[in-house]
C-alpha cells in the first residue's frame, strides 16, 4: 500500500477540495494557486484526523515525518529557521473543517518561540516589548490549548500584574514587565500542566497538531454538530493549517493594512482601504495609532502600492466579487493574509454589481442574484443615520418602515392644525381609528401604545408609506391630559421625538436621518430582473395616489384595491358609519347613493392611471369594529354624562335652597358658585363636543353589531349576501367607471374579486349581480366592458372546494393573512402581542407565520388549491395579495407552486420584482430546464 | 309489430314496475296481487303517455279500444254498468308517475255520473243529498281538469249559494239546493268551456285520460322536475289509474274506517283503528259523527272484523312493517283502498320492531335500520305532551333538549335559595357565567335572552342534561328590577313558565309534560346495534356524575374530559379565576396547589367508575373570557361607584353648609336628609355587595387579557407552553389518581390529550412534561401507569401536518366544532345569530355546518388527516369529540372514513350507538363485504 499523503503545501492543495483540506485550508491553497502572495505554509488533511481517531487518538504513522519534511521546505522558502534564534521561523496553527464551525479550538500564533528565539525576534524587530508580548500570548494559547491549563490562571495573574504595575491598558506594560510575566507564565504551566513548556519548536508543533485533532471530538464541537445536524457527509474531521507568521513591524519597509477592491460605501471602482507603516494588526485594533488612507501609500510605498493594485485585479478577476482583504508588508515583501467577499450597503452592492456586468466580469443573472431583495428596503425610506450612536427610550413593533422626527401631538385635530402651520408633527395615540385619518395625512409618523402589525395605525401607515411604531407598550399615554410617560420621562405636546418604523425604536429628540436612495443603477437592475422573472408583480393600492406610486415602482397591475379603504377620508367616513349602522334598507340605500359618486370617481382615476393594465377591485370586506367606537368608549362617555348631570342638578338646586334660607349666595358659599361656573364651562366646551345626544342609541347599535370573534364574523361576502345593495353599488361604480374611461379612449380592465368566499354558492350569488349590472351599463353606455370575475382564497374551505369554485371564478387570489390565521387558529392581533414571541423563543415555531409564509401548513393548502383549481380551469390565474406577497422567501415559494402574480404594497414592489427574478433563477439551478 | 299493451288490470300489473305503471299504479297492482280486497281497476301505462307526446298530444292508436275492453271487465267484476242508472259503475281517475310528484293534476272522483246515473245513486244510497254532493264535486273537478274551466267560477258561485241559503257549512246544504247547484255548474261549464258537459261516461273517461297526460307537461310539473333535478331516467311520463268507486254509505251493512296493524301509540300487537257505519270518509273528516273504536266492530259487524284481522296479517306478512290502511265496506263487502307504513312514536316503533324480530317477521338488521337514531331523543327527556295545544309566548334557540316548568328566578342565588325550599325554579338571565353554576344545580331549566348554542348557558345545561332555551331575543330581561317582558306581558319572580329546549319554545304557565321513556326494548335494540357497529361510542363527560351517566347509557370510554369544566363549582371557581388572573408564577402556583386536590379526587372517582375503560383527559383549554366578568360589567360598576360617591360627597357637605347658615336642617330641607338616608341605605346593602375595592384592578387585568378574537387567541396548548406549571399540575393529578386507583386493585387507563395543537413541536413540549411526571409518579407510588398520549385535531394546520404529528401522538381526536369554525372562518357564536339563518334561507348552505358535519369541506380535511396520520402510524386511533359525534349523518361519515370511535354527550350515547350500527349496515349494502 502506498504511503498515505497527509500533508499538502499551499501550492499542492486543491482549492476545491474542502472535504480533504477543510474550508480554511482549501482557501489558502486557492489563494496561493492564483498567485496571491500568501505566506508559505501547508495543510494537514482531515484524513489524518480521521486516522488519528481510528488509531485511538494517536498521530497516524508517517505524519510526523511528512510534517518535518514540509517544515524543511518552509525554512527554505522563507530563509528562516524553525528554532533558529538568528532568524526564527514562526508559524500559526489553526483548525479548519469542511464547514465553518465555531466551538472548535482557537488559533495558536507564533509557534516556534522559545526562550532563545524570542530574543532573536526582539533583535530583528528592535522591539523587546513586541517580542515578549508575542511570547506571552503564545505561552497562554499553547498552555491552554496544547497543555490544557485553565486560561483563568493566566488571566488572573495578568490582571494582578497590571494592577501591580499601575497600568490600565495591556499596551502600557513595558518590555521588562512582559519578560518577567513570561517567566511567571512558564511557572504556571509547570504547576498546572505538570510539565515544563517544551522548548523544542518541533515538539511544540506535534503537541499542537495533536490538540487540534482532539478538539474535533471536544464537547463544544460535538454539541455544535448535534444542534445544527452536521453529519459526517457534510464535515468529517478537521484539517490543520500551518502558516508562516509575517510581521509588519520589522521597520519602515514593513506595514500592515486592510483593503477593499472597490469602495464599499459608494461602490466606486477604485482601491480603498487603510494601512499603518511599521505596525502589527493589533496596533490598529488597539487604536494606539491612526491608520492612513490607502491612497497615501502611493507616495510612501509606491512599489507596494502597485503590487496592491495588481492584487486587486487578480482578486476580482478570480473571485468576481468585491473583496475585503488583509495584508502585511514584511521588509518590502507584500503578503496577502486573507480575502473574503466585501460587505457593502445596498447602494454600493447594486453599483458594483452593475459595473461588473458592464465590465464583463459577471453575468446579469449573477448581478441579480447577488443583491438580496430585502436589502432594497434600505433605499426606499428615510432611516436613522447608521453612524448615529444613542439609546432608544422605548421599543415597539416595527409596523411601517422608515424613520421620522417630529413634535408630539395627541390628537388628529391637533396634528392637522399644527401641520397646516408647517410643523412636523408625530401623532401619538393609544390606538387610532378611521376618524383619525386627517391626522395621518398631517403627521410625519405615527406612534401607538396598543395594537399589532395589523392594527389600524399600522395598516394605514403602511398604505401611506409613513413610518409607524405600534404596540409600544413601554409608553403610558394620557391623551386627555396630554402626557406621554416613558421610562421616567414625562413628555408633552410639542416635544420632539424620533421613531424608527424599521426597527421599532423610539428616540428622544431629533436624531440624524438619511434620505432614501432610489437610483439609476437600481432601475437597470430591476429591468434585468423583470426579464428573468416568471411571476408578475402587482400592487395592493386603494387610492389613486397609491396606484400612481405602484405604477412608478413598476407594478404591472393592481392586485388588490380594497374598497373599504377608499372611504378613509373625513368626508366619506360618516357616510360609511351610516351605512354600517343602517337598520333599514332605505337607510342603507341612502348612504350608498351618497357613496357611489366617490367610488365612481376614484375608479375612473385608477383606470386612467393603469391604462388598461388589470385593476382588481375587492368588494367590501369591512372589519366593522374598525369603523365604530367601542362599547367601552361609549359607556365611558355615557356614564360621564350621567354623573355630570347628576352633580349639576344637585348644585343647581343649591342657590334655590339658599334663597329659601334668605341669605345671599355670594356671602356664604362662594365655592359653590365657583363650582357651578366651572361646570358651566365644562358643559360649554368639552361636553358638547364629546357627548352628543345619540350616544345611547349608538351604544345600542354597536352592542347589537358587536361580535365575539369579529375576524370570523359577519364580513366579506357574508355582508354582500345580507345586504346585496352594497355590492350592487360597488359593482355599478366599477363597471360604470370602466365604461366612462373607455369612452375617453383609454382602455380599462376591471377584475372583480369577492372576499371571504367559502362555497361556490356565494360566488354564484354575486355573479348574478355582476351580470345584471353589466347588462345595465352596456345598455346605458353602449360599452361592453370586459371584466374578469374571481375570488379571494382566504378561507380554508375555499381551498378544499377549489375545483368547484374554479368553475365560476376566473381567478384566485390568496389572502394569506387571513388564510394563515385560519390555518393556525391564531388571531394575528392577539398572537403577536401574546404568545408568538414566546413560541419563537421556545423554538416551537421558527418564524412568525404572519411574516414568513408557513410553507408546511399554509403552503401545502395553497399547493393543493392551485392544483385542484387548475384541474377545473386550465388557464386559472392565481395571485397572492396577502402581506407575504412582498417577502422574498414567500415569493420563491409562490414561484415554485406556479402562482401567476404577487401583489404587494407599492413600496415593496421593487423588492418583489427582484425576488421574482431570484426565484426563477434559483429554480433553474435546482432543476435545469428540460 | 305486435300491438302495444297500454292497459294492465290490477291483477296483471307487476307491482315492482314503477317505471311502467307509476308508483301509485304499481302499488295498487301489488296490493291486488297479494290478495287484498282492492276495488277492481286498471292502469294505463307511462308508455302510453310518452307515445301521447310523441304523436303530438294524441291518444295513441289502440288505447281507447284497450280502455273500453278494460271497462267491460270492470263491469263484469262489479256487476255494475258504466252509465247504467240502475246500478251505475263510478270510477276515480288519478295520475301517478314513477316518483311522487306534487304539482301534477288532481284526482277526478265519481266519473261515470251524469244526469241519469246521479238519480240512480240517490236511489241506491237512499240519500239525495249525498248523490248530488258527489255530482257537484265531479262537475267541478271534471270541469276544471278535463275542460279547463277556472276553478274560481265554481267556488265563487258556491259561496254565493251558501250565503243565499243562509248556511255556513257545506254539509248544511240540502239535497234540493245541491241539485239546483249542479244545474248551475253545468251552465258554468257551458259558458266557460264553450261546450256542454258530456253526458256519455265513455267520453268523460277519454277526456280525463287526455287531461292527465297533458298535466305531465304542465308548467307546475315541469318546474317541479327542474327544481328537484328529476331526469327522465328517474321518471318519464305519468300513468293513469282507474279504480272503481266504492261507498260506505250504502246502508247499515256499509261502513268506512282506518286501521293500524298494531297500536301506533303503544306498539301493542293488536288491531287498532276506528270506523263509522253507513258513512263516507268525508263524514269522519267533517267531524259530523264520532267514529267508534275498531274493536267494537266485533259486535256490530263480526264478519267484517274477522276479515280485517285476516287483512292485518296479510299486510304485515307482506310488507313486514306496521301498516296504516283505509277501508270501506260496501254492502257487506270489505275493500282496502290504501295501505302505507304506519307512523309511530319512538316507543311504539321500537317495541313493534323488537316484536317483529321475535315473531320472525324481520331480522335484527332490519329492526335496527327501521329506527331512525335521532328518534331516540324522544325517549331521553321530558317533553311537552304531544296532545297539548297552545301557543308559545316566545321562541329562542333549542339549546338543550327537554322541557321543564318552574317559577321564574333572576339570579343564581335566588335559584339556590328557593331550590332549597323545595321550589321548582327556572333560571332566567340575559346570559350566564361560571359563577351562576349553583343556580344551574338548583334550577329545573335555564332560559337566556342572549347567546347561541355554544353559549355558557347552553353548554353547561347540555352537560347537565337540563333543558335550556338560549338566545331568546324576544325577551327583555331586567335582572336588577326583576322583570321579564315579553310580547306585552310583564312577568316577575315566582310566576310559572315552561320552556321546551327541544323546540326552543317558551310557554306561559304550567304546560302538561310527559316523562322520558327508556325501556327494556330499547336496551335490547341497542345490544343488537352494538354487535353490528364498527365504531365505538365514547362519551364527553367532565365530572364523576356525568361519567356515571355515560356508562349507564353504554359508553365504552370517556373521549373528552374537559378539565376546565371540572372547575365549574362554587368552591373551585374563585381559585380558577385567581389562576387565570395570576400575574406571577408564585400566584399561579398557589392557585394550582389548591386546585390539585380537587382534580385528583375527581379523576380517582372517574377511574373507579370506568374500571379500566379509557378515560381521555383534555388538558386545560379555557375560553378565558367565560371565566371573567366583561369590561362592560366592570365599567358599569366602577362608574356607578364613582357617580355615587360624587353625589354622596355633595350631599354630605350640605348639613355643614346649613350649619354655617345657622338654621336647623330639619326645618328647611327635610328632602335632603331623606336623600342622605336613602343613599346610606344603598351603601349599606347593595353597594357593598356589588362593588368591592378590587374592581379597578380587576378591570385592568381583564383589559390586559381581553382579546380581539378569543376563539383564535391565547388558549389550549398555547397556555400550556406559556405556563407549563398548569399542565404539569393537571398531568400530575391524572397520573397520580390512576396510580392510586390501581393500588386499590381497580384498573385505570388514562389518555392525555392536548388541545389546539398546530405543530408537532407543541406536542413534544407537553410530552416532555408527561414523561417527567410519569417518572415521578412511578418513583413515588411504585406504579407504572400505562397511558396514551394524543392530540385534538381542531386546527387546520394540524390536519396539514398529520403525518408528522402522528409520529408523536398515539391518537387523534377531531374537535369538529373548532375545526368547522376554522374551515369556514365562521365564529359559531356570531354566525348562528347573524348570517347562518340567511345562508340557509338563500340556499347558500344546505345545512348549518355546526349541526351537520360539512362533508365536502371539513370532511375532506378529516379524510386526508386520517390517511396521512395512519401512513405515519399504522395503528393510530382516531376519534371525534365535537358535537357532530352525536349526530347520525355525521356518524355515518365517520364510519366511512375509518374513524375508531365517536365521543358525544352522555344523553346522545344511545343515539350514537344506533347510528353506528346504521352506518355499518348501510356500508355493507353499498359495497358487499369481500
Amino acid at each position: 500500500m502506498a504511503k498515505e499523503k497527509y500533508v499538502y503545501s499551499f501550492e499542492e492543495g486543491d482549492g476545491k477540495d474542502k472535504q480533504l483540506l477543510g474550508g480554511k485550508g482549501a482557501n489558502l491553497c486557492e489563494m496561493t494557486r492564483i498567485g496571491l502572495p500568501v505566506p508559505p505554509g501547508f495543510v494537514i488533511t482531515t484524513q489524518a484526523c480521521r486516522q488519528f481517531f481510528k488509531e485511538g487518538k494517536k498521530l497516524p504513522s508517517g505524519l510526523i515525518e511528512q510534517i518535518e519534511e514540509a517544515m524543511i521546505v518552509l525554512e527554505k522558502k522563507t530563509g528562516k529557521g524553525f528554532g533558529n534564534p538568528e532568524n526564527p521561523l514562526l508559524i500559526s496553527v489553526r483548525s479548519g473543517s469542511a464547514l465553518s464551525m465555531p466551538g472548535m479550538m482557537d488559533t495558536i500564533l507564533n509557534l516556534g518561540l522559545n526562550d532563545e528565539t524570542v530574543e532573536g525576534l526582539a533583535r530583528l524587530t528592535g522591539d523587546v516589548r513586541f517580542a515578549y508580548d508575542c511570547y506571552r500570548r503564545f505561552l497562554q494559547l499553547f498552555g491552554k490549548i496544547a497543555l490544557r491549563v485553565d486560561e483563568e490562571h493566566f488571566e488572573d495573574f495578568f490582571e494582578e500584574e497590571k494592577k501591580r504595575a499601575g497600568v490600565q491598558l495591556d499596551s502600557e506594560l513595558t518590555g521588562k514587565t512582559l519578560k518577567k510575566l513570561c517567566e511567571q507564565y512558564k511557572a504556571i504551566i509547570k504547576k498546572h500542566a505538570g510539565r515544563e513548556l517544551p522548548q523544542s519548536p518541533k515538539e511544540q508543533l506535534v503537541l499542537a497538531v495533536d490538540a487540534v485533532f482532539q478538539s474535533w471530538m471536544g464537547k463544544r464541537a460535538v454539541d455544535y454538530r448535534k444542534q445544527f445536524n452536521i453529519t459526517p457527509a457534510m464535515a468529517d474531521g478537521t484539517a490543520v493549517n500551518i502558516c508562516t507568521m509575517v510581521f509588519g513591524n520589522m521597520g519602515e519597509d514593513s506595514a500592515t493594512g486592510v483593503g477593499f477592491t472597490r469602495n464599499p460605501s459608494t461602490g466606486e471602482n477604485r482601491l480603498y482601504g487603510e494601512f499603518l507603516i511599521n505596525a502589527q494588526g493589533e496596533d490598529v485594533v488597539a487604536g494606539v495609532r491612526t491608520p492612513q488612507p490607502l491612497k497615501e501609500m502611493r507616495i510612501s510605498m509606491p512599489g507596494t502600492y502597485r503590487e496592491l493594485e495588481d492584487l486587486r485585479h487578480t482578486l476580482e478577476g478570480h473571485y468576481r466579487e468585491v473583496q475585503d482583504f488583509e495584508f502585511t508588508v514584511e521588509k518590502g515583501t507584500l503578503y496577502c493574509l486573507q480575502t473574503r467577499n466585501g460587505k457593502m450597503n445596498a447602494w454600493a452592492l447594486i453599483r458594483t454589481s452593475n459595473d461588473m456586468v458592464n465590465e464583463g466580469l459577471i453575468t446579469e443573472e449573477e448581478a441579480i442574484l447577488r443583491v438580496p431583495p430585502d436589502m432594497l428596503e434600505q433605499l426606499l425610506h428615510r432611516r436613522v443615520d447608521p453612524n448615529f450612536v444613542g439609546n432608544p427610550i422605548a421599543a415597539g413593533l416595527a409596523a411601517s418602515p422608515g424613520a421620522a422626527s417630529g413634535k408630539i401631538v395627541f390628537s388628529a385635530d391637533r396634528a392637522e392644525h399644527l401641520g397646516k402651520l408647517g410643523e412636523k408633527v408625530l401623532l401619538v395615540r393609544e390606538e387610532t381609528k378611521p376618524e383619525d385619518i386627517h391626522g395621518f395625512f398631517a403627521a410625519v409618523g405615527i406612534l401607538t401604545s396598543r395594537g399589532g402589525r395589523t392594527s389600524h395605525a399600522a395598516v394605514v401607515a403602511r398604505g401611506m408609506g409613513k413610518p409607524c411604531v405600534s404596540g409600544c407598550e413601554d409608553l403610558s399615554i394620557d391623551t386627555n391630559v396630554g402626557e406621554l410617560r416613558v421610562s421616567g420621562l414625562v413628555l408633552h405636546e410639542g416635544e420632539v421625538i424620533t421613531i424608527d418604523g424599521t426597527s421599532g425604536h423610539v428616540y428622544l429628540g431629533q436624531v440624524p436621518l438619511v434620505d432614501p436612495e432610489f437610483v439609476e443603477d437600481l432601475l437597470t437592475l430591476l429591468e434585468w430582473a423583470d426579464e428573468y422573472a416568471k411571476l408578475e408583480v402587482w400592487a395592493n393600492a386603494d387610492t389613486p395616489e397609491a396606484v400612481e406610486k405602484a405604477k412608478e415602482y413598476g407594478a404591472v397591475g393592481v392586485g388588490l384595491c380594497r374598497t373599504e379603504r377608499m372611504f378613509n377620508q373625513p368626508e366619506r367616513l360618516p357616510i360609511v358609519r351610516e351605512l354600517i349602522l343602517a337598520e333599514t334598507v332605505e337607510e342603507r340605500r341612502d348612504a350608498i347613493d351618497r357613496l357611489l359618486p366617490f367610488q365612481l370617481n376614484d375608479f375612473k382615476e385608477i383606470f386612467r392611471i393603469m391604462e388598461g393594465k388589470p385593476v382588481t377591485v375587492r368588494l367590501l370586506d369591512p372589519p366593522l369594529h374598525e369603523f365604530l367606537p367601542t362599547v367601552e368608549e361609549l359607556l365611558t362617555d355615557i356614564n360621564y354624562l350621567k354623573s355630570f348631570n347628576q352633580s349639576i342638578s344637585v348644585l343647581e338646586e343649591l342657590p334655590q335652597t339658599m334663597k329659601i334660607l334668605g341669605h345671599s349666595l355670594e356671602q356664604y358659599i362662594p365655592p359653590v358658585e365657583n363650582a357651578l361656573k366651572q361646570l358651566e364651562e365644562i358643559r360649554r366646551t368639552k361636553l358638547d363636543e364629546r357627548l352628543s345626544a345619540g350616544k345611547e342609541d349608538l351604544l345600542r347599535k354597536v352592542k347589537n353589531m358587536s361580535e365575539v370573534n369579529p375576524m370570523l364574523g359577519h364580513r366579506g361576502v357574508r355582508l354582500g349576501i345580507s345586504y346585496p345593495e352594497i355590492y350592487e353599488m360597488q359593482i355599478q361604480a366599477v363597471l360604470e367607471a370602466a365604461a366612462l374611461v373607455i369612452k375617453e379612449g383609454i382602455p380599462a380592465t376591471p377584475e372583480i374579486m369577492v372576499p371571504q368566499v367559502c362555497t361556490v354558492q356565494e360566488l354564484l350569488w354575486v355573479h348574478r349581480i355582476v351580470q345584471m349590472v353589466h347588462d345595465g351599463v352596456k345598455k346605458r353606455h353602449g360599452v361592453d366592458v370586459k371584466l374578469k370575475f374571481g375570488t379571494m382564497i382566504e378561507v380554508v374551505r375555499a381551498c378544499m372546494r377549489a375545483g368547484r369554485i374554479a368553475e365560476v371564478a376566473e381567478f384566485f387570489s390568496f389572502g394569506t393573512n387571513d388564510l394563515t390565521q385560519a390555518t393556525f387558529s391564531f388571531s394575528r392581533e392577539d398572537a403577536e402581542n401574546k404568545f408568538l414571541p414566546l413560541y419563537k423563543e421556545r423554538q416551537i415555531l421558527q418564524d412568525n407565520p404572519f411574516e414568513v409564509l408557513d410553507v408546511k401548513g399554509v403552503g401545502r393548502l395553497m399547493m393543493t388549491t392551485v392544483e385542484w383549481g387548475r384541474k377545473a380551469r386550465k388557464d386559472l390565474k392565481v395571485g397572492i395579495c396577502g402581506e407575504h406577497a412582498g417577502h422574498p422567501r414567500s415569493i420563491e415559494f409562490c414561484h415554485d407552486i406556479g402562482i401567476s402574480y404577487v401583489s404587494c404594497s407599492p413600496p415593496r414592489v421593487p423588492i418583489a420584482r427582484l425576488a421574482a427574478a431570484h426565484a426563477a433563477l434559483k429554480a433553474q439551478t435546482r432543476s435545469p430546464v428540460v
